[in-house]
């Protein structure tokens, strides 16, 4: 069976048990998640066998120590994976929701149900865990699923996907609504995201080359997430301890994150006497600073920022500062320079944070928080599928119900339109 | 200047005055919009005069009858677009709402505000009151638009297109938000639907070619509608008056719209008793029957439908029929053949009315009311931008609510995360 043939025949194979899912109850549901994490955890050393078998093959092939560290698959990760489908069992279940059920002046009755969009396509990198965290909010929202991990990946991905199975299996409902793509080279991915008859949506998850290249090339909707160049804006009305607790934890909490700021943005007013305080911190965290020429007068020894600095996710120790006049100014250069990730303002004055809250276009916007919190579990979706960047139908981190899209129905009783 | 620069210096203008728009009064907008209805009543003559110029070209090129009535401005129509405006003016302004403002174990809490999508391009043909109800939708939600209508119509759009305009401007709101492309060429089409950069989404309106040739090419995201292959299923237990009524209605109450019936199922148990008396109906209406063999035993003169039949779009007094064994095969069917528009069951029984609206996977899912009423006014929404048979962002009928995205609000106090 050629490429072609083989992504499509599973297209199809999900897509017809994503029909079944689509009704299947929210027991029925949870209790396949319940047995899957059960199966996880029994069959821990099988897991750790095949992770091994991976880990093995990509050191041989010299894969980096981050990479590796990422595809492996620890007694204690095994049992994360396992308890993240048990929280997702304890989610509400958004399938069939009907809201807003009104009556017409024609006398029918129209309202709103929730269902499943059909049939996910999920390409990811080398972190198993994904398998067992797209697969059961897939399953728990009534969704097909079809898997394309990295190759890395190949032998744990097979081995969690074969819990999955068991677990739907033994919760009677088809094993076939999760699908993995077993070859995993380019032409996999190429074909996957043109299955327009079986496939409603492509979340991409990994590198921005890897997402860019989908969203070029894929026929479907795409779920994406690009840059996270992430703003705090220091007003010139602060409490010094939040707006100094903010900058830094929003910097310094992790740096290799979306949601990590990037630029610091302080209104000329309070730069000369916050500066010095913050550039202190920073030190003792040993982040690089870059400012614009007026944050250089008050700091004379860290680097100059040039333009491209304003465009830059660092994901690193590296911090861009700017000086702005006010808040016009800031809210400019997030919604120019920006990427409509997360921004944060830290300020005492009410009408200034309204305007913030009001006019700066990104995912996430806060008032006197760290942009770290921008996450899924912070917000309480219980576990996201990923962050959206896009403005349609999901925004920012997307959970449960970006899974999903709301029918009309109507309820007559023998209506006829005039 | 070449097309490239005119498309993205107006795309680059729509956006800047979008921001403002955004930003602007519920009063502002509505206010914009009743300056803009009242300056069309009073410019009715130079509205006449400019699309006399359009008809006669039209007519002079050999354009169709039909073509020339949906162009024609009369007096009464140019009052029906002003009367549109004002219906959108009386809308709730969905912009700024903020729902479901909870607070989270770590402190903060989160919510969502409603907010414009941004820059909404318009591609549609040549009904120009199609001008005036988008850029109404659009400036009510803070969205910049951008109208590309077809070339037959060019004077008549932009004499409706500098109305709007002085109503924006003497609404103190910039009238660069309303863009009209007036290069109807192919190419001016090609760049706009690839201003990823200023455009936020693309919704096509007019025939299947176009809307198929939009969504193949463009680089932005597209709300499209395609077909419409909507069913009525007439189920075993049924009231036969309402049964009459609402297959008769849904097939011939008007015969070129999206929303009327094309395939007519009908449960065997009740086919030979209701078969003849809507057989009558039909012929009283000079529809054409197409039927199944076994509708042919039932109604022996009518022509044999074939596997074509069931995908078809009529839009037309045609109407095939098939008779199912019940409720399972009419839902296979309709998810099979049907287009995900508009489906209704007729029915008395109330588990298989509940069976229907969960399992037909359709924008629209009616119990016992005709599929005539999927429509933004009857829905309630007041107007509509279009109907989507995307599932994702919006499906259906979209109004206002379909021109917005939702962001992610987060208010604390110093609040950093652990």
């Amino acid at each position: 069976m050629n490429i072609k043939n083989y992504i499509e025949d599973l297209a199809h194979k999900a897509q017809q048990s994503s029909r079944i899912l689509a009704k299947s109850s929210t027991h029925e549901r949870n209790n396949a998640l319940k047995i899957a994490a059960n199966i996880l955890e029994q069959e821990e050393q099988m897991l750790v066998n095949a992770n091994l078998k991976d880990l093995l093959e990509s050191q041989a092939k010299g894969l980096a120590e981050t990479a590796l560290d990422r595809l492996e698959l620890t007694k204690s990760r095994i049992r994360a994976m396992a308890e993240g489908l048990r929280q997702i069992v304890t989610l509400p279940d958004p399938i069939g929701v009907i809201s807003n059920l009104n009556f017409q002046p024609s006398g029918i009755q129209v309202g709103q149900m929730r269902v499943p969009l059909g049939v996910i396509g999920i390409v990811y990198e080398s972190r198993p865990n994904v398998t067992a965290d797209a697969a059961g909010l897939c399953i728990k929202s009534g969704n097909g699923v079809i898997l394309r991990g990295g190759s890395e990946a190949t032998h744990s991905n097979q081995a969690i996907t074969h819990c999955i199975h068991l677990g739907l299996e033994q919760a009677r409902l088809p094993k076939e609504a999760v699908q993995m793509i077993e070859v995993t080279d380019r032409a996999s991915v190429g074909e996957l995201i043109t299955q327009e008859k079986y496939v409603d949506v492509i979340i991409p998850r990994g590198g921005k080359g890897l997402i860019e290249r989908i969203s070029r090339e894929s026929k479907l909707p795409v779920i994406k997430h690009l840059d996270g160049i992430c703003h705090v804006y220091l007003d010139n009305q602060i409490d010094f301890e939040k707006a100094i607790a903010i900058a830094i934890n929003a910097k310094c909490q992790r740096y290799g994150v979306c949601n990590a700021m990037e630029t610091l943005l302080i209104a000329r007013d309070v730069a000369e006497n916050i500066l010095p305080r913050l550039a202190k911190h920073y030190q003792e965290h040993n982040v690089e600073l870059r400012g614009c020429i007026e944050t250089k007068k008050i700091l004379s020894t860290i680097k100059l920022a040039t333009e491209e600095d304003w465009y830059e996710e660092y994901l690193a120790p590296i911090l861009a500062i700017k000086i702005v006049t006010g808040l016009d100014e800031a809210i400019w250069h997030i919604n120019h320079y920006g990427s409509h990730h997360t921004d944060a303002i830290v300020t005492e004055n009410f009408t200034r944070a309204r305007q913030f809250l009001t006019e700066v276009d990104s995912s996430s916007v806060m008032i006197n928080a760290s942009t770290r919190f921008a996450d899924g579990f912070e917000y309480g979706l219980g576990a996201e599928i990923g962050i959206s960047t896009d403005k349609l139908h999901a925004r920012g981190p997307v959970g449960l119900e970006g899974l999903t899209s709301q029918k009309w129905i109507v309820l007559g009783n023998g209506h006829i339109r005039q």
